[in-house]
């Protein structure tokens, strides 16, 4: 082959792949995870990964991210499918499948979707343009009950507890309390200051304050009262007197007041200091129309967030002429595990799922060998056979450098016992294959 | 909102997608699939769902299929991403994979990869534009030891019996049986051979005979002894016997009997028919260099094949100077379940993973029925908490129309004891939380 024709394997930024090692540690997460959302029985929901394009922009905001598809050979059959994206997150699949398959659903929806989505942005720490989402969400006609503001953090708190993560905090807040504040405070555009505040990470208060100022003519009096609002944490249901402290009054306000207290009250038994009522944050995007979800890890305060989520009303409503509200939590799962792969917090184990390894020191014994092999994975576990006649000492060497835990010598001569070898210990004894646990 | 801004959701031809009680089942297939791969040691393997167009083609055949990603904004950021494709197998992908990493990894490197993969075809029956392939490979410096041909056919054997399938029968032969008789025959090109007998599915034993007297200039003597080894099927090594009854001999055919004899004979305790094998297959693709691999349903011998494989020289040449072959099996996962689908052969069940749904009659009670749940949920059930305060008729409605086989009462007035109905029977007795175990 000549130089020409070589093609240099190499990484693409923003798509990440990991080794068997690492890939093991993954794929228990991705089990985790599954497993936490069964057990509160949402189902699971898989879409294409593409959608048309107009689905994917049906609400007009997201064109700069997608991937559209194309074929190599334009001319090549029907060209149906340059109208296709990939899509860019699990909610405007999910809106689709639900307006589609409304009919054949049992409201109130509630499932989970495990998939990877794209994203056409500049790779960064945090940012792929292929990765890994967990979301829940719950639809249901016309209303969706306060019970699952409350359930979804628990669902989420259950799954990353599972996971076990380095500290993080989940912050709750609710839309309602801002923006009914802002109008009992006398704002015009209680949108526009949400999406200024929201950006108090970035700018800090005095930031912040400057901008209602200056750019959402705020008067000093009500730049003071939203930047004291949004200062407010609480770490349960206590947020309303602090809220009510400020003495600013609305309808809107109490209502959102009421649905916070009775997310924050529902929780009380989960860890101190595991879910915040934190009033700062706003989710930027512009549906959320209630309660609000963002989780961070306490020690990289700057690091994106690593779920998120919120109550919105109707968003199915571009797909099909009926009232379809919802509740929706994402695990931003790439996210979390790279960074922790990055940190050095992942802890890797053997590169296989083998718990043993049946040796074969000389084709002769290939029969016994393969039966005994066969016996233990007919219990339940998992066995390599070595794949050749050859040394002792390189099957086991083989073994070891697979993390394969135990390795397996048949009776190779009349009358003997069979024997097990743990690599860990160096112990061998003998074993009955019929018996034999993993200890 | 008005008509113009209203999409319908449809179906995109040939991106399939499931109901909630289809999901749950093709679910279970993935799970039955990825433990069987594990039972004989394969380890996990994941790669992006794009590839740089290079390694996509760098055996410079597939163009044609090839989806290649195209930012909606092609001005957004960098363009890097217009020389990505999605990748349409998994074989390409991980031969990029092993030499990307060859210093990381173990070898013989078994691995397994279960994704989906993209083509862009024309969508008919039995054929995607989406659809997931599970593959096990086995890739080694230099040498693949022959263990792997029959080790692989084992390992989807076992797997697909799990899936519990309508018969079908996974026909095996050697290359270098054909390639090696057609020398013996005096044949010039035996590749051309090889692939005009391929195909004899579509044009029968007469059509393939007369191509191969037209257009590859066969005498009549060697069409006749090409007919004739494609009409070999045996169900054991006595296939050696029927092949060397014809009088043809070379070292290449003697090479490659041995090796068919050796898989055979090692896979004889199969049950009998279930595997084949049939010296008329040869898998088109000319990479195949020993074992070819062709499952086939019994009752659709004109589906597409079910599972399909073989081993293979130095896939990986085009990445890396070094000799890598290797072995490998692929089920088309996708393609089975969809036509056991049509066929109406998916036996369906509840449409949630809920074992339990706790019923929740008034809001006073919500504290009481929070805590059997989650009692429950900490024994390993998976149980929903009803979402309102409402009539116990109607939550009942609710579990019946999920599927959810048990609801639970707890103990709405003091002294009474929690109960649990079973609504395939409509029996309803005592329960402990601690203690009830689902029947």
């Amino acid at each position: 082959m000549t130089d020409q024709q070589m093609v240099r394997p190499a990484a693409i930024s923003g798509f990440p792949e990991w080794l068997p090692e690492v890939r093991i540690v993954e794929q228990h997460w991705l089990d985790v995870v599954r497993a936490g959302f069964e057990r509160y029985g949402f189902c699971s929901v898989e879409t294409p990964s593409v959608e048309s394009l107009d689905v994917l922009m049906a609400k007009g905001e997201t064109s700069q991210e997608v991937y559209a598809l194309r074929r190599l050979q334009e001319d090549a059959g029907d060209s149906s499918d340059s109208r296709l994206g990939l899509h860019f997150d699990l909610t405007v699949p999910f809106a689709r499948y639900v307006a589609q398959h409304f009919n054949d659903l049992v409201f109130p929806f509630k499932r989970y979707q495990i998939q990877r989505v794209w994203r056409g942005e500049r790779a960064q720490e945090g940012r792929f343009r292929e990765f890994t989402q967990c979301d829940i969400d719950v639809i249901n006609v016309d209303h969706v009950p306060l019970h699952f503001d409350a359930e979804l953090p628990r669902v989420i708190h259950d799954v990353m507890t599972g996971l076990d993560l380095p500290e993080w905090t989940l912050n709750i807040n609710n839309r309602k309390v801002l923006q009914g504040f802002y109008q009992g405070l006398g704002v015009d555009d209680p949108l526009e200051v949400i999406r200024t505040v929201d950006k108090m990470d970035k700018l800090g208060a005095k930031g912040v304050g400057e901008l209602l100022s200056t750019k959402v003519g705020l008067t000093g009096r009500q730049v003071d009262a939203c930047l004291e609002l949004a200062s407010v944490r609480a770490t349960h249901a206590s947020v309303v007197d602090a809220v009510q402290a400020t003495g600013v009054r609305s309808e809107l306000l109490a209502e959102g007041l009421d649905e916070l207290a009775f997310v924050m009250d529902a929780l009380r038994d989960l860890p101190e200091g595991s879910v915040v009522a934190d009033l700062s944050i706003a989710r930027g995007l512009d549906y959320y129309t209630g309660t609000v979800y963002e989780g961070k890890f306490k020690d990289w305060p700057n690091y994106g967030s690593i779920c998120s989520g919120g109550r919105y009303e109707n968003l199915a409503g571009s797909f099909i002429r009926r009232n379809l509200p919802g509740i929706g939590m994402s695990i931003g799962l790439t996210r979390i595990f790279a960074k922790l792969l990055a940190e050095g917090l992942v802890t890797t184990g053997p590169s296989c799922p083998s718990d043993v390894l049946v040796v074969l020191p000389g084709d002769e014994h290939r029969v016994v060998a393969a039966e005994v092999a066969g016996t233990l994975r007919g219990r339940g576990l998992n066995v390599e056979l070595y794949h050749q006649a050859d040394k002792v000492a390189k099957q086991i060497r083989y073994a070891s450098r697979k993390g394969i835990p135990f390795v397996w010598f048949p009776p190779f001569s009349e009358g003997r016992a069979h024997e097990v070898k743990d690599l860990a210990t160096g112990e061998q004894r003998a074993a009955d294959p019929e018996a034999w646990q993993r200890t």
